[in-house]
């Protein structure tokens, strides 16, 4: 299919740490897909700080080497899987989501091996969409298979993904988040650098916020959104900060 | 070494495709470094189109997988070449650059297989580096190694790494660009939602208008900026955005 050229993708990832743990136990990779679009891969490993972060680290590596490969997503979702099963003998888990832009398909495939659910909302009105089918998490059990959903590229598609630090988000102090909600909310007021960034930032804010800045739990975050074209040019843009 | 917690890393990645040529045969990929930090493969595939962009990402692919897997970059960098040179029998070359910001030796390390220079700038009053060693290109010669240069992580630093779109931007108008010279007089103006996003738009843009609109070559320009922290937060940040 020809590509629209009134479209464009934004994408944007923000991650935090657990509080006063140094090192975040989750793993996010973008990649560029070999026939066009892009896969992001982000993987939780199970607990926190080192030892987690070595798990979603070859967990990610193994994903994001089989796509650029050009391996389809859920044969790289079970291989990872396999893979992790074989190397920790079924003691280790991690959750796994891969988003991928794919533009042969024209199409944002959305796979979860994960329990937390995915948001989507279509359209100008907001239609809220959640990806919630039950999903397991990879390296425990046999034969895990990812939760694969297709959504046709349109204006005004958003996806958010997310790790459990979100849905823990409050917990503790009796104030759980609704994530669905708030992402909703959110998306009248979408400013900014991007509508994605906006989304992102926004929600681990809220997060951080019911946690009283000092999250429970590893943050991430991942929103791609297909909007009107914002951008005047066809420059393919690529941006990453934090703290050092 | 502990870090300076009044820091910020900055990275931007700015890519265009030759006019009226589809898919640019550079490839820029960011990954994670297993020990904190992250690192940047540049490559430029010979000629352009379809076949460059084969080229480019395999070559990528081989560097990012060794890169992840803990490799140091001057090994990555050799190891890129043996692999191009035995698949392709010496016959197709492509440049190489290996940006790295290793937060364990708190250096930034910058790897060059291109005849294109790096512009470094470095301190508040704008001290100018031009690191252009005479490098080869990979995939063709016996034993070709990188070029590099390993710098201290310090405030007001900036890396700006580009393939040859740039150093030929203008030339079919006899208006050759000095891009050093328009990095240095740019650095005074940032603003907008970072220095390194603003300085490579603004050298890109800069390029384009020289070759009048109709970029004569794929052009990637990639800028890695330490400043004084900007985010009030400990969030990592990544964004992408391109027409679909």
């Amino acid at each position: 299919m020809e590509p629209d050229p009134d479209l464009e993708l934004q994408v944007a990832v923000a991650k935090v740490s657990k509080y006063a743990v140094s090192e975040s136990g989750d793993t996010v990779e973008v990649i560029e897909r070999p026939h066009g679009g892009l896969s992001l891969v982000m993987v939780d490993g199970q607990r926190s700080g080192k030892s987690a972060k070595a798990i979603s680290n070859i967990v990610a590596r193994k994903a994001v080497s089989l796509l650029a490969d050009g391996v389809r997503d859920g044969a790289a979702a079970r291989a990872a899987h396999d893979y992790l099963r074989t190397l920790r003998s079924g003691q280790v888990s991690a959750t796994l989501n891969i988003v991928s832009v794919d533009l042969t398909t024209r199409t944002i495939v959305i796979s979860r091996n994960s329990h937390c659910p995915v948001i989507v909302v279509h359209g100008a009105e907001g239609q809220l969409q959640l990806l919630d089918e039950p999903s397991q998490a990879i390296g425990i059990h046999t034969r895990t298979r990812p939760v694969i959903t297709e959504l046709p590229i349109v204006a005004d598609l958003h996806a958010v993904v997310y790790t459990d630090g979100i849905l823990s988000a409050g917990e503790r102090y009796g104030q759980p988040i609704d994530a669905p909600e708030f992402v909703r909310a959110q998306l009248g007021t979408c400013s900014g650098e991007t509508c994605a960034r906006t989304l992102a930032d926004a929600l681990l804010t809220h997060a951080i916020e019911l946690d009283r800045g000092r999250p429970a739990d590893d943050i991430s975050v991942v929103v791609v959104s297909v909007v009107a074209r914002q951008q005047p040019d066809d420059v393919r843009r690529l941006s990453v900060r934090f703290p050092i």
